[in-house]
């Protein structure tokens, strides 16, 4: 006849290494190789980091609760479980590991993961020169914004995309804003034979990210404001190069060192300059992009 | 007029320590301490983790696509988050984690997360040595469980509250299974002057956990099985005295050894035996339960 006793009254977490190499070890063997990898090294962090903080239940049914929350609230035009990475620094950090890796390995960079959640993938091409911003609201400052696309060698690159899209000033992006005409402040440009290309937008103006969600209540509770600072998103792209997607930051604006979602680099800032005899822009951006070659 | 250029062709991951050490002290000084410290320790490994594996963007957005399909799939039936967080063993560890920070700082350990999702709050009270099972299954084994609530130094505790709740044979919970009568297999029962139990249930069978959504998805992209080893959950509280929330496993049980969610712990394995000259059972399960004092 079984009797047994809880073990209450002692003081001991029973679950250390041992157990974590346990839930490890229990991958079989048709695993494939990287996710073995990935899992086995984020089961080690996440126990490392439970034990090392004394996370509780409550703790973690609270955050469980949060990635509920953060899937309950997503759909296509909205993907609160980026967001709360975002928040945290995890995007811009395997934005820029993702990166690296490819230049290092030698793959393609292509990877929609890394847009942001504005990006539309049916963004019009516009001849060079026109503008991407259509219901101009009264407080933008319309910029001639132009450049060049060349290779890592400073050769030009004809025939290469320019993707450009940014929010309104009233912070929101098209999609977002029943009072902008489908399309707005997105456009795709293609590079001439001198690898050229223009066209008119708007100076980008700070925004904050959504504050109705598990990401906004975490950046409450971290007391931390939502604010991102005012930038352009670009994915440039030509045949036989890696193709770059990043975000260029207004170096007069506010949240250049706060950014809420930690994705300005140093390198990514840009000034906006005065533009003479232009009565379509008072202002003006060149802004050039070099390519490395895809390796083989 | 300003001119920039990518770093493409450059080959380091620029995002290190001092990029992490940033995002943990964006947060502000109105901060709650523990939330602080929470954080800061999980930034710290989700970026380790980012770097040590080179996580690329690509497999972030897979991870962040199944947290938000877990809160999409999650209401109040189920919560897919919690038993994702099951497979890698987290449940248990912070279970295990909560009850020793518990019994070191003399806190109680009331929480209802780690009762698992199928707990109820509203078991009813049944007389000892009734049955908890109705509707019962052919192939049910029945069996008379009993046993004493004792203090720490051995004290039989009047007035306790034993609950314990179970799956049928057909591995499901009353609340999914709308064949079985409501409140089906669990029941609340209260100790006599001597500390005393009994009610008759069933002996419990293996299940496996859903396959339908991301928690099945991983486990089967880690070439692993969902199966739990056949088990008893129990709470047990008693005035003055921390409560016990546990599970108990049929020793000779499949899956004790690769339990899909990792609850199984030596301590917890118990021997159903055979029981003489009671037409209502015969097995029979004898389960003391100590209680450790509440601190003051």
């Amino acid at each position: 006849m079984a009797s047994q006793q809880t073990t209450n009254g002692q003081s001991t977490i029973s679950l250390g290494q041992e157990f974590t190499q346990m839930v490890i070890d229990a991958t079989g063997p048709k695993t494939n190789p990287r996710l073995r990898e990935v899992m086995s090294c984020f089961i080690q962090h996440i126990h490392d980091f439970a034990r090392e903080i004394n996370l509780t239940a409550d703790e973690w049914m609270m955050a469980v609760q949060m990635i509920n929350r953060c899937g309950q609230m997503s759909d296509e035009k909205r993907n609160e479980g980026q967001l709360l990475c975002d928040v945290i620094g995890l995007e811009s950090l395997v934005d820029d590991i993702t990166y690296t890796t490819a230049v290092n390995s030698g793959q393609s960079v292509t990877s929609s993961a890394i847009l942001g959640p504005f990006y539309r993938h049916d963004h019009p091409i516009r001849p060079n020169g026109t503008t991407i911003s259509f219901d101009t609201p009264a407080d933008a400052e319309p910029v001639f914004m132009f450049g060049r696309v060349l290779s890592a060698d400073g050769k030009p690159l004809a025939n290469a995309s320019v993707e450009a899209w940014q929010a309104s000033t009233n912070g929101l992006y098209e999609q977002q804003d029943p009072n902008q005409q489908d399309l707005n402040l997105r456009g795709k440009f293609i590079t001439d034979a001198e690898g050229k290309y223009s066209f008119y937008c708007i100076r980008p103006t700070p925004y904050p990210i959504p504050n109705d969600g598990p990401s906004g209540q975490l950046l409450e509770m971290l007391d931390r404001h939502n604010w991102r600072p005012a930038h352009i998103h670009l994915v440039v792209q030509a045949e036989g190069y890696k193709p770059v997607t990043t975000q260029i930051f207004d170096k007069d604006s506010k949240y250049l060192d706060d950014d809420s979602v930690f994705a300005v680099k140093n390198n990514l800032r840009v000034e906006f300059v005065p533009r003479k005899g232009d009565p379509q822009a008072a202002l003006e951006l060149e802004y050039n992009i070099g390519l490395a070659p895809l390796d083989k």
